[in-house]
């Protein structure tokens, strides 16, 4: 397999975690190439190539800083290393809006795709995962844009989600009736019903899909990554507050320290996927957007993602069940 | 005191956990009075006063119904109870959006008010509670009305949260970076700056709110009805995978049995308040909106929160705060 190209300037930590995280992938037997300052990476490289790109995109730039002030950017030569078949993948904790403005402009979006998402897996009360999209990579979003995602959804779920061939996929609501919802909701109902090649189930509550009613949740970006944190903090706080429970009781002490093993056991099998952070679907090439907090572990983890993307050919995947799908937006 | 008007007819469950939940209030020293058709609560009202309504507004009902096609329902006698006098408060547990529309029609908005909010309290990880509004009473808002209910969860916390006098205000958003959030946050953000009497901190991100970091969280109605059910669905998920991950464990079985009355506990404790349903503020009186699956224990429990924000004279606090402060919609 070729290398996933990891953008090592992107991140909270960057480049060290990057660099460490690097060396982890490649001790567990996964390629990595560098794309960062040489000057800046070359003794600390661990041996691994590199690829130079001599500016950095900050969180202080726009999205669109690798496409006009910042041509030589990390995040832009990673992507520039997988369009040209020198880097099977590409993994950032950067900036999420430069990774997908660079993402489309030097991958391309795949055919019949309006807009990438943003996506990731949820455990589920009867021991499955749900996809969520998007997460996070367009805020505002057009009815239109909702059945693009569904398709996305579909796509990424039958390839990546084991044995489910025909996911069921719902769309985010504050209810299930379908008079429910708001404006954008209430618009994108329709879309959603007449695609071809989806089980669109109709609106659903995040119960349902916490619970294991659906494969595949559709929202916008904003409500998707406030139901993403949500679920997150959620669990951060129970998990808090049912070990002080436990230890305020002297005859439940024990419990408290069962309660600790086991929430780091959840927590390590359901956050084993998202802890590398989440795959940009909808794009010609696999681009896998880390926590801009990412350490070394989270690193090492978007690079296993990224080469299991590889692996089961998600691209090839989606690209197959979009044929001729998703609304073209106008060329531009 | 004077008696809470309960809507007898309104709930999946009514009148039978309605008239239950009542009889649990009076014994329990909550004086309620009964609302419904009299022919059909006669010999069950256990000794209860009652006002007789002839219709009922059932959930393929509009929100208008009360106001329109039946003013005889028992949801706008029990409103118009607490406007004559003979009621201090009024719980409901049907139709939401015919509650608020006869709240609104009968007993009127207080002065300032763009629209009322449905409110309620979730647990933060620190013990306090953070106060959320809108739940889902108003699914598409204007940019003004966020700043509105800024101002109503901010008058609300301090009448109803012990020891906070000037409550931490947010906006919630998918990132504290005021460059984030959709374009209706984006717009809101100037208007809830320039609140007077509001201390209002900014955008904030689900984490935040359940850490304890802002007392009120401010979002429109879809946002917070998603996200009250997400942390809701969240801690069963939880609770329940943490127990099965005991129970998995042979020596870990004893946790599993503590875990279980610890997560009872917790969810007592932290459910109390919102097991009744969620106070419609805004209003000049006391309504509020239990679930529609209410148990008796739930009716009891919303009766109990009635009667507490009239103890407390929320309404009283809520006007005193607003006089002035909201912008007017015009009249309609």
């Amino acid at each position: 397999m070729l290398p996933v190209a990891l953008d090592v300037m992107g991140g909270d930590h960057a480049p060290g975690a990057q660099l460490e995280g690097a060396a982890r992938a490649h001790a567990a037997g996964l390629p990595v190439l560098l794309v960062g300052d040489e000057a800046r990476l070359r003794h600390r490289s661990g041996g691994l190539p590199l690829v130079h790109a001599s500016q950095v995109v900050t969180m202080d730039d726009r999205a669109t800083a690798p496409l006009r002030t910042k041509p030589d950017s990390s995040v832009r030569r990673a992507m520039e290393a997988a369009r040209d078949g020198q880097a099977a993948a590409v993994v950032t904790c950067g900036h999420s809006g430069a990774a997908m403005a660079s993402a489309m402009h030097v991958l391309r979006k795949l055919p019949g795709v309006e807009r990438p998402a943003l996506v990731t897996q949820v455990p589920r009360a009867d021991g499955g995962e749900a996809v969520i999209l998007d997460l996070g990579a367009n805020i505002d979003c057009k009815p239109s844009t909702l059945a693009c995602f569904a398709r996305l959804g579909s796509a990424y779920a039958s390839a990546m989600l084991p044995g489910v061939p025909a996911p069921r996929v719902g769309l985010l609501s504050n209810g299930e009736e379908r008079s429910k919802g708001n404006a954008q909701i209430r618009a994108a109902l329709p879309l959603l019903d007449a695609l071809e090649g989806v089980r669109f189930v109709g609106p659903v509550e995040p119960a349902a899909v916490l619970r294991g009613d659906v494969d595949v949740l559709v929202c916008d970006g904003f409500a998707g990554n406030v139901m993403l944190k949500t679920v997150e903090a959620t669990a951060e706080l129970v998990g808090g507050v049912l070990k002080r429970e436990l230890q305020r009781h002297p005859l439940e002490s024990m419990g408290a320290v069962m309660l600790g093993r086991a929430f780091k056991r959840f927590r390590r099998r359901t956050q084993a996927r998202n802890y590398g952070g989440a795959l940009l679907v909808g794009i010609d090439g696999v681009v896998v957007v880390g926590h801009g907090r990412s350490d070394p572990v989270a690193v090492h983890s978007a690079v296993e993602v990224a080469a299991q993307c590889v692996e089961r050919d998600l691209v090839g995947h989606v690209r197959r069940a979009l044929a001729g799908a998703c609304e073209q937006e106008p060329s531009r």
